[in-house]
């Protein structure tokens, strides 16, 4: 097992009935917030009416950030470093998804350094270390980005999306109450749901490492506990224990905890070029790329068969048998069906009306600019890249 | 899911290189630390020399307290309180297992109290809050006590055992290194494999509370792990993987992560007794109950069998099929057979020259001085508690 240090000190309040802690945790840090949302859908909802509440009957004032983009821009965060810096705000509070709360981290960072602009903090061209209290209120089980340290944001002019990781942006508290998510509709439930499927088999389970029998059990039963999940929060939104099992499983994806130890290179996130070109959403480009990335390994190298059928089994619930080879194609045959039947996502672009026009831009940006993933669990060329992109169609 | 509360500030180094980060941890606190452990043993050992040498070139001051006991003494406390008083120590280092870390929590806490007398803060005649910092390096892989916030300690006068819980003295930072532990030998390494076990059997599979399919699944996966790589371990003490699964589930097992949601009263660990009558080894005395207590639950209680048969099958490693009432007997055959073959422990306190003349002392322990358990997995009187203590006979 690789040496490895492990912290993770963001504060989690699960369930139903927690909002009540959320001023406590804002107060900590001074009696200025600034909420930030997506937008009208969040601003007319419940919840938005009992966090402000919440906040205001315990004397904090409130400053709102609304319109945050789902690819948050850097010219948000920069209005929201502006008002911070202008209000003299302590916290910054998300509520929404993995983009709300990326955004949410980025201001907090550059709030506290002296420059105006987060892609200063980007291009490390301003060196940054403290940050404003951060605190997360996710809507959908998807990125985990409440339990992690890192952030993503789109820089639209240069085409560029990348982001800031530090200690400091880690969020202090975050509720998870399943029951925000019960208004999440089948299609986003399903790309947030493979969106943490993926997060685990990139980064835990189809790695080029060696495999630590905890770290990687556990991993292996997560997977099978989301695929089950999944589908029943699809079919009823409101099973609370499907939503509970998902906005849990997407924070574990990304605490550290099942990566400890771990070592190795996100392929299908760097493959997943489509939200970035095409405005996918991020969950499912992943699930229309993974399937298709499988095949296609499988196709040119016998040694994954063995991790493949190991993944129908133990994943993806089919019979065990002899021939490792047959299973593993079963098993990538079995993930395209789950995609298709149960989650009913589409498993091709042209499905969407979308061809591959954008094929020779993703597979630069897949590959970093450079030959190939070196640590990668199985190193691919940038021609792999495009063969790959072109199963896709 | 219940609603619950979670967060782990314990700051983890796990590995063989990680011990020249620990001055850094220390000196976050000051420079004066005391040290404790169980004496000779570890004072020879060449981890105790890399620590002090650690320390030492560091320009730390280091005070020792050795001679800590196996379940530590509340006088033992006291006396590291007084010295940490006398030389305004601010870090409280254990080298050890969990009865050494438990007394630098208690030492840490009382240190900063208003009396000398650990016992007061465990009766609650003095209020406390803060502690001072504990940092813990255990030695084997055993009570996790190295991410949680609790400890037990021993008042030899009044034969009781309790202790004190708070976030305080959750430990600061905890340097988990595998190769510490080759030298456990193997029935010290078989207790406390077993006391794993018995921490997630107890508090997390065999429970009387709805299963969340994340955190049940994830508990079962980390039991069959160990259960897989505890006789590993035994037979090949320098085998790093083994070692390193071991103590990382040690601290899965009481880091609050795999309890999040449940709400149980721990069974087995009120019944074992033997410790604190017989001196028997914590984890030997689990391991003798266990097996009992499942068959005395089974011949009298049909509604266990579901849970036994699919430990039995999803643990134990034990074929499925259709009669799950035998399939649970076979369950429990199976532990037993486990902990005799594979662990090469006792079964039976025969094997140990002891007899039930303490049979009814540990029964008014094991209830509390109630008549049962009221939210245990199935609650017991104190009838049924002496029937399973002959049956260890």
């Amino acid at each position: 097992m690789n040496d490895f240090q492990f912290q993770n000190t963001t504060k989690v309040y699960f369930g139903k009935d927690q909002l009540g802690h959320l001023h406590t945790e804002v107060l900590k840090f001074g009696d200025k917030v600034l909420v930030a949302h997506g937008g009208s859908f969040i601003r007319e909802s419940l919840l938005y009416k009992r966090v402000i509440n919440e906040l205001q009957t315990n004397a904090v004032t409130v400053y709102e950030l609304g319109e945050v983009e789902p690819n948050p821009r850097h010219t948000t965060v920069n209005k929201g470093v502006a008002m911070c810096k202008e209000h003299g705000i302590q916290t910054v509070l998300a509520i929404g998804g993995g983009s709300t709360i990326d955004c949410c981290k980025a201001i907090a960072a550059a709030a506290l350094s002296e420059t105006d602009n987060i892609w200063d903090l980007v291009e490390e061209k301003i060196a940054w270390k403290d940050a404003l209290a951060v605190i997360a209120i996710p809507t959908i089980a998807s990125t985990g980005s409440e339990m992690d340290k890192s952030c993503v944001i789109s820089n639209v002019e240069l085409g560029v999306k990348s982001g800031i990781n530090g200690e400091a942006i880690r969020p202090k508290a975050a509720f998870l109450d399943p029951t925000n998510t019960f208004t999440v509709p089948p299609m986003q439930t399903a790309c947030g749901g493979f969106d943490i499927m993926a997060h685990f088999l990139d980064m835990n389970y189809f790695v080029n490492a060696d495999k630590y029998p905890l770290q990687f059990n556990v991993v292996e039963t997560i997977l099978k506990t989301v695929r089950n999940q999944l589908p029943v929060a699809i079919k009823e939104p409101e099973n609370y224990e499907a939503r509970a099992t998902l906005l849990w499983a997407a924070s574990w994806a990304l605490n550290s905890f099942c990566t400890s130890g771990f070592k190795t290179q996100p392929q299908l996130h760097a493959l997943e070029q489509f939200s970035s070109t095409m405005d996918l959403t991020h969950g499912l480009g992943l699930a229309i790329i993974t399937p298709k990335w499988m095949t296609y390994l499988l196709e040119r190298d016998e040694t994954v068969a063995d991790d493949f059928a190991r993944f129908g089994v133990n994943v993806m619930g089919i019979p065990d048998s002899e021939d490792k080879k047959a299973l593993a194609f079963q098993a990538v045959e079995a993930l395209q069906q789950f995609i298709k039947d149960e989650l009913g996502l589409p498993v091709y672009l042209s499905e969407l009306g979308l061809d591959g026009s954008k094929f020779d831009e993703m597979t630069k940006k897949a590959c970093y600019g450079r030959k190939m993933l070196p640590l990668a669990y199985r190193p691919l060329t940038q021609e792999d890249c495009l063969n790959i992109y072109k199963m896709c169609l």
